[in-house]
């Protein structure tokens, strides 16, 4: 029985890298599209996004089985929880990246208003914090989550530099504001799959530490 | 131990109420000092995320306490998953106030651009969505969670309005770009909390019915 429920927990953790790996390949679809004006890549982003929404039912109800069943403690009941937290963050990137694809094809009926330069910069950087999200996650290794998290600021500064930029576009040709929105719209959803990637960082620290480090100053009582 | 079990969980419950509460009043104090264009209240508004983010921490230890502890099975173990679902969703909704907080603060700085009509109601319409999806949690009751998940509409319509609008501003003067995009981003805020509403009606009836009802198209296996 033991044995059987290790081998559950192994299947477990295998679905939730399958899920991140279609949830990093909808963003990079999706970021295509925009990138190489190709619209054709929607249809591949939206098949993706319902083999994501399967896995979230499926990786929850697996979850909430084996919580059920085995009653674990300690620490595979904090794998099982996290499992479930992770299991919903995926999902919600799998949403954004769904958002850069419709603001993308959007956009792609549209003249051109500038060659994307920090956008790919951004995406790319979001996805390699949630590459290394699930990575920390697989490995159990607190000290590349922590990385993750130091990540962010990059992310953001370059959400910031983004907005400055596309402001100046909107503000010397008002018929760039549409496109300037969708541009800036799509930077959100980059800052936020940067957020989810800290997110699972913060869960898998709480994993293998059992300690909770998404509210500093709180949890030190300030 | 059973009976002193059912009284953990009958607190935990009060607690998410409490905690719902506040981040509903984080949005209303952040909406009514952008309105009423009082900065004074972001402080108050800051003061509460505290209060939420401590409460985060501390649901999530108790429901994680419980399940180790207890052992739960069935509704109880159903009660707790969607207890730690709720608390996640809330803290966002706090995140969500401070947004809107923040860009209240950067707006106060800059001349009035126009009288808010329609975020106010997007914003009240938010507030009675969160409401009413702690309600159906805290009456276990499906049909109250179904009413909220069809509000969702109304909400994204009055987003859509308000973005029109404003670009209708942008485009006519561009001096008001920057003051109608941090506008835009309120709306935006408000929206992820009316999605973030259905998330917790969504959880109240997977709790209730133990019945799946985040993704219709793939649970039917289409």
């Amino acid at each position: 029985m033991e044995r059987h429920f290790q081998k559950q927990l192994d299947t477990l953790n295998v679905r939730i890298i399958e899920m991140g790996s279609k949830a990093e390949q909808m963003i990079r679809l999706a970021m295509q599209s925009l990138v190489e004006r190709k619209p054709e890549f929607a249809a591949q982003v939206e098949a993706l996004e319902h083999e994501v929404n399967h896995m979230h039912i499926e990786i929850d109800e697996t979850s909430l089985r084996l919580l059920a069943t085995q009653q674990p403690v300690a620490v595979d009941l904090r794998f099982l929880v996290t499992a479930m937290k992770i299991n919903s963050e995926l999902e919600r990137i799998g949403d954004q990246a769904i958002n850069i694809s419709q603001n993308a094809q959007t956009l792609l009926r549209l003249p051109v208003l500038k060659p994307l330069i920090d956008l790919p910069i951004m995406a790319e950087h979001a996805q390699k914090m949630l590459r290394e999200s699930l990575n920390a996650f697989v490995n159990r290794d607190p000290i590349e989550a922590e990385a993750v998290i130091m990540e962010d600021d990059r992310v953001d500064a370059l959400k910031n530099q983004i907005f400055r930029e596309l402001l100046t576009y909107m503000t010397s040709e008002p018929a760039t504001i549409p496109r300037a929105i969708l541009l800036i719209l799509v930077s959100r959803s980059l800052e936020r799959i940067g957020d989810q990637a800290v997110n699972i960082a913060e869960d898998v620290i709480y994993m293998v530490l059992g300690r909770d480090v998404r509210h500093p100053r709180e949890a030190k009582g300030e």
